[in-house]
């Protein structure tokens, strides 16, 4: 794909911002304030944090009327949110007319009573089963399986080689990658006379708009009731979500994390990578989980935690210090028992 | 799928039990008795554990004759993991019926050579190849792939888009959820001259009787002779299984655990969520290794361990809190150290 | 697959070796000289390590004219590595003839305007989308996806349902095993107003020849530029590689291990299983990275490093022993604090 070019000019006039600072300047892509490098622009929408305009590594950042001057160009807005959100659909390439099936192809199978949107593609091989219904400019790619009595809402991606299963529920504007699974079995048996016999999982799988889900991720269907993923929510590569797990509105879970049965995830958690969850806890809105960390009991809203098992993340980094610490200390108590015995 | 719901009356009919307790109460669902809540009913084979009848969350419990009463109803039966089996088949969907394949579709691909068995399912887009064998009454959903020479047994559900390769062998009544591949490449190379060459994977899987393997878990083919994963051993998602790993029957493998080439695992063993086990050890029959702990030794039988490197878990937790205890220990060796200096 | 055997003599003779010791002597397989066992043959390059002859377990070894015997047979050669090279694909299964696709399945699907090599196989319901390019000798195996304008080289492997998106360049002698998908979205947002914005995704990712990636492997396409594997790299089953990650060549990524993005590895590096890397961090050349640790820093060159965070493997591995002596230590400070209270 080519990637998209504008100058500072063309963005501050497709926005309708005050431009400071050289026009010329050549931007290919968006990104966040902190991670923002050269050719990027960003966006700054509190004052408070007016000092990230002199250490960002962007070229140039969207402002707030009440940001008069930066070392670097910026545009000046009188809503730098709604704005910068123009900008990102600048840069957002038109996949679909280049990448996406268009129509239905012959090739695909339509089960019985399969309902279908408004200028919908289903790619080469899919299979949708008895009775799915696809919404309105949904896109199904090659190979991908739709279960009996599965609804995909409006706007959807479903990438190749996809599998959701029967009875699941997506809502509008979802993405999902290739290699994922939604709605396998929960794991779940009871041993009777030393033998792991099934726990039956009737229940499904809800996901709601707005949801973006990496590759190769598996989601469990509920033993009872529904697992569901909040609106909003994104969900990486390669992370398991097991039954009956309700993960709120907005959250971000990072590649390899786990979450295990009934676990319950507030709005705006933050999951870092190869995070473990156990089961039937509850992370309060706003919790930030470090990376590798392990959840084993509920943690309260607003937390930031690191480390197995979990604590505040001030409190773990302190322990990392003494634990490296560790050889002096037992050179000091054997010192001090050396001094004292002498003293004897 | 419309959860099932029987009364507790029809249930002790059904089980032919005695019913102490109210028999107008709705049962949805089956659980183990630690695990049950509301509406799910539970069983009690050993009366030794008698005080579990106060404690559980379930809405009622299969005892023994042993037991006269509880606070919540129980059924009473002469042998209760008997009659809590059929409670179990009670509740368990007919999902053939509802979302498997029952025919052979026309779209699927079969080979030269293929044995089907009687009263099977093959669904849209399978590949069958050469000389594979599928037994009766499996099904193998959409999507599929069945590599030459490959042994399916009676009884199994192979759901949309598994991969199983060349020369497998999958014993009966197995299930293995979307996004497994069976029978990759074991991961093995001789560096010669700076250069990672491949030693040839000449060996096969194989599934023995009664196993379930859940959605995206890769198990390589072995090196030479099998891999082997025993008889009702249950896997979770996103397990790696190296090659030549031996698992024995009846164990679990939880979600994201990975175990390196030639591991041997005995029976009846639990590996929680996220283990990491090395090549060739040995973890001895009936051992629980805790969640997120790395197994870089052989651990005899019967052993409950964590951490990693794994320890036995009391001596593990006993470390967490004196890790925890670090910054008063080192105040405490700082006050000895000045009271000593004060003194000279 | 039938095991390939050959008798030392037979081997000694394919190599115009020199044998010493008995030619009758059976071999199955090639193996390192640390993890060989028996029915296994070896080499020794470097006569330094000739000590490794008297503990390998290996039936016998290719070794230098430098070598006059050894308790076991070998092979004398002017250069070991390059016999060895030899007698490696000796033992290479023939695996394109028994298992792979070898002509176009009619029921692959071929889009506008691709091109298609000499010699190379489609197998059933496989997607090859518009422009796409497929090298000489190129297999490519049932219900696998080839995304609009991606490049496959020559001689490549490409193993049932995988997913390769648009735009992906794959060199030559590539392998990619079932369930791994190539080309996925990068994991980035940017947070406006409480909600996740995706940041377009509009690079690629680019595979060097000769690297082989395991089954259910997720590589991100960059935000921009490529993602890239340096050639001859072999990558586990189960990993993750974020958008823009660069790994240099002849590389070994174990299992399940995880690296976020804009990560960069130099040659020669090793990430044991379960590792997790975070983002813009670089690994020098020669890096060995110990299981389940998390690389939160730069590594220089040649480190062999352990735990997380990463600290060099001894002053790791004396922590943990530090670690578990800890209840001897906080007994022995109690003990100093009595003894001073008497002395008060």
């Amino acid at each position: 794909m080519v990637p998209i070019r504008k100058t500072l000019k063309e963005i501050a006039s497709l926005i309708d911002g005050e431009l400071i600072g050289n026009g010329d300047v050549e931007i290919t892509n968006v990104n966040g304030i902190r991670e923002a490098r050269k050719g990027e622009i960003t966006f700054l929408a509190n004052p408070l944090y007016g000092s990230l305009l002199n250490t960002t590594g962007a070229s140039a950042v969207v402002t707030s009327k009440d940001i008069a001057e930066a070392p670097k160009p910026i545009i000046r807005t009188e809503n730098p949110s709604v704005a910068f959100s123009k900008v990102i659909s600048i840069f957002q390439p038109d996949r679909e007319d280049a990448v996406l099936p268009k129509s239905i192809h012959k090739s695909a199978i339509l089960a019985k009573n399969v309902t279908l949107g408004k200028n919908i593609g289903i790619g080469p091989h899919v299979v949708l089963e008895d009775s799915s219904v696809i919404g309105d400019h949904t896109v199904i790619s090659a190979n991908a399986y739709i279960g009996p009595n599965t609804k995909i809402g409006k706007g959807c991606r479903i990438y190749p080689n996809v599998t959701i299963r029967e009875n699941s529920i997506v809502g509008d504007n979802v993405v999902i990658h290739s290699g994922t699974v939604i709605g396998s079995d929960g794991f779940g048996y009871i041993n009777v006379d030393g033998v792991h016999q099934k726990i039956p999982q009737t229940g499904t799988v809800a996901i709601e708009d707005d949801v973006e889900i990496g590759s190769n991720v598996s989601i469990d269907r509920a033993r009872f009731g529904q697992t569901r993923i909040g609106k909003g929510t994104k969900i990486d590569n390669l992370v398991q979500i097991a039954h009956n797990v309700k993960i709120g509105p907005h959250s971000i879970i990072v590649s390899q994390t786990g979450i295990s049965g009934s676990a319950e995830l507030g709005k705006n958690v933050i999951l870092a990578g190869q995070v473990g969850v156990v089961g039937h806890v509850v992370i309060g809105d706003n919790t930030i989980v470090g990376a590798q960390s392990g959840v084993s009991k509920s943690i309260p809203a607003g937390s930031i935690v690191l480390g197995s098992p979990v604590k505040p993340i001030q409190d773990e980094k302190r322990l990392y210090v003494y634990i490296r610490k560790l050889p002096e200390l037992f050179k000091a108590v054997k010192e001090l028992k050396d001094k004292l015995l002498k003293k004897d």
